[in-house]
């Protein structure tokens, strides 16, 4: 219990301790670890304890942190539960707690590399369907291996960024050549981030059991997509423009280690993978997400339908010897489950647009119109009955320039 | 002319001045520029010199000096053309020459995003009717717009790095289900990469006449492809491990100065691009690109061949509002002409295997083994009949770990 005296079942109790980076007043970004509702300005209160390795956190990311691995975000969770739950400390960590409504948040991290996976079979099979309706919906490839693709660092944005409506190249089904404009089919992605820390040699894979130690945390991730640019443009090479213009995440990152209490055996994974994707190594994640569209909510993905682990994911994406670099970000890719009320994109809620959405103010929806805020939610569950929050991730559309 | 007194064909004359990053002796890195067969420690020559502008350069990368944009760029070649050529200076500057043989070269700029495009007719029809031998050779979308997807940054490596054979799935076509093991079809791609300067702002486009002033410079680029891999992966979402390992860069970027007398027209674009990429603005480039494996040069591509415009593949790049940051880096795709001789890949060299390449000591190749040391070099015109030289892109294939 901590000397706060949040209620147990508080989504920012100190069984969660998310890292983020804010500032207050325009001043200098600083990391921060959310508390209840405040913001612990974790350097400030690191030096005053006389902590060396406070220097880390001096910086306005949490690049160096990152780099240290997974030995010291280990300690560092550490004291700072000791900080947080002896009321020796109070006197000493309260002034360096500053309330939440004081604060701007900002991209926690530089993204260095970003590759968005494809992890769920339901939405993989739903956008089989539609994109490829005279195929197979799933790739020959799918259940062998987590399909994905690198994205744009560059656009990864923060929760709260707007998004402008991208313009880009599109062929009607009825028209031989394509147009440039505004995209109409503008869509909204809801997917899990995994944050990467410690960096790997180049030619070196990590293995399934030390996957763990490089994912310093989890975020929520809106991979919005543009889905009439990215049809036109997609073959052979995959998703583009109809992707890079941007990538909203949440400001908070749970980390991994608030997370183990969510995990949860992985669907039945049929045909086994291969030795070097296979062990008890690899878990699911129990995180209950929502997707709301101006205030209704539009669904309810349950991250604990995706077919692969994150685990897999990252072993994957070395097997072939590609380093690892702290910052690194992958996606889970859409998180879509067996019902309709669960899938994580409006493609697929739509069914392509065929059948609309009705929100709360009686308007509907096929695809995103201006104006329109997209906020992704998620709690997972924590040790003893706590519950882990994880900051919204949203993004208002604006029209096109 | 300069004092240094290069004969007037030597490709590292004072009308090319390539920048790059530099050691000796295994001291710090420093940016450097060639001129003949030294390299001028910038940083000190231009401080000695008084130069405000000389901190850019104390870094050991190019990154702060591609973040100023073209007119510093412009201002510092007229002023290294200033110091080069007038005898007045070369008592001053001279000192600050080190002789290339006692030089490491390093990585010059910290890669932000990597981009690959696939802009070369004659290579993506080679590969269509390889890989997809029902279908039509090029995409739809292909005449219309520059297919482009992206890479690893972290993964791009200076030239005379050794080159790790990647372990990956792969499927061979009498067998249902994958295997993994050490690719069999390890290839080269030989490509020009362009260098990305002075950022935008996210949701702003570049057009194509403000092109030019991002492109910074040029580099040969070698897009190691392992095509077993590669295969099995990419469907639908593009090429991931068969790419991700490595991807080898030349260590001088070749300025986009340098290379305005090696300007030419375009192939005729039928149908004509969509008006943002249409335009006087867009040229092609006059580089003589040869290929080289263990000795022997097995293809000369002529980049003149290419079908679409670096300043076209970067305008389509920002359409959808895509931001660009300084160090982003794209390749133009394998650089392929219409004959046999100037396919710029070992898939289309010896056409997916089944007429292997005989090296100058009697061997033959399909792919590449292990041992195997795979060399670009370049040469485009200069001003009067002058040379402009591009540092060589080498690699050597070590075995699988």
């Amino acid at each position: 219990m901590s000397w706060l005296g949040l209620p147990a079942e508080h989504p920012f109790g100190v069984d969660n301790l998310p890292y983020g980076v804010f500032s207050t007043g325009g001043g200098p970004r600083r990391v921060g670890v959310r508390v209840g509702e405040h913001v612990l300005d974790l350097a400030a209160c690191a030096e005053r304890a006389g902590m060396e390795s406070a220097a880390v956190w001096r910086a306005g990311s949490l690049d160096a942190f990152l780099a240290e691995g997974a030995r010291a975000w280990t300690a560092a969770r550490e004291w700072l539960l000791e900080q947080l739950t002896s009321a020796a400390h109070r006197d000493a960590v309260e002034p360096y707690l500053v309330p939440l409504e004081q604060v701007a948040m900002h991209l926690p991290f530089s993204v260095a590399d970003y590759v968005d996976f494809y992890a769920s079979e339901h939405h993989a099979s739903n956008v089989g369907r539609i994109f490829r309706p005279d195929g197979e919906p799933l790739p020959p490839s799918w259940r062998h291996l987590p399909v994905g693709y690198h994205g744009r660092a560059g656009t990864v944005v923060v929760s709260g960024t707007d998004v402008v409506r991208p313009v880009g190249q599109r062929r009607a089904p009825t028209e031989t050549a394509p147009t440039l404009g505004p995209s109409t089919r503008l869509d909204l992605e809801a997917e899990l981030g995994f944050v990467v820390g410690g960096g790997t040699e180049l030619g070196r894979r990590v293995d399934l059991a030390e996957a763990d130690d490089h994912l310093f945390g989890t975020v929520l991730l809106n991979d919005w997509s543009a889905r009439d640019l990215q049809a036109w443009e997609y073959v052979p090479l995959g998703p583009f423009l109809g992707k890079s213009f941007a990538t909203s995440i949440s400001p908070w990152v749970v980390t991994t280690d608030a997370l183990r209490a969510a995990r949860v055996p992985l669907p039945r994974q049929h045909p086994a993978p291969l030795p070097y994707l296979r062990g008890e190594a690899a878990y699911g994640l129990e995180v209950h997400l929502e997707v709301e569209c101006n205030g209704t909510v539009v669904s309810r993905p349950e991250y604990r339908d995706m077919y692969w682990s994150p685990v897999q994911m990252l072993t994957h994406l070395t097997v072939n010897g590609a380093s690892l670099r702290p910052g690194d970000l992958f996606g889970s890719g859409t998180v879509s489950g067996p019902d309709p009320g669960s899938r994580g994109s409006l493609l697929e809620l739509t069914w392509s647009g065929q059948e609309p959405l009705t929100l709360a103010d009686g308007s509907t929806r096929t695809f995103l119109e201006d104006g329109d805020t997209v906020t992704l939610r998620a709690t997972a569950p924590g040790p003893d009955g706590a519950v882990i929050g994880f900051g919204a991730c949203t993004g208002t559309v604006r029209p096109a320039r």
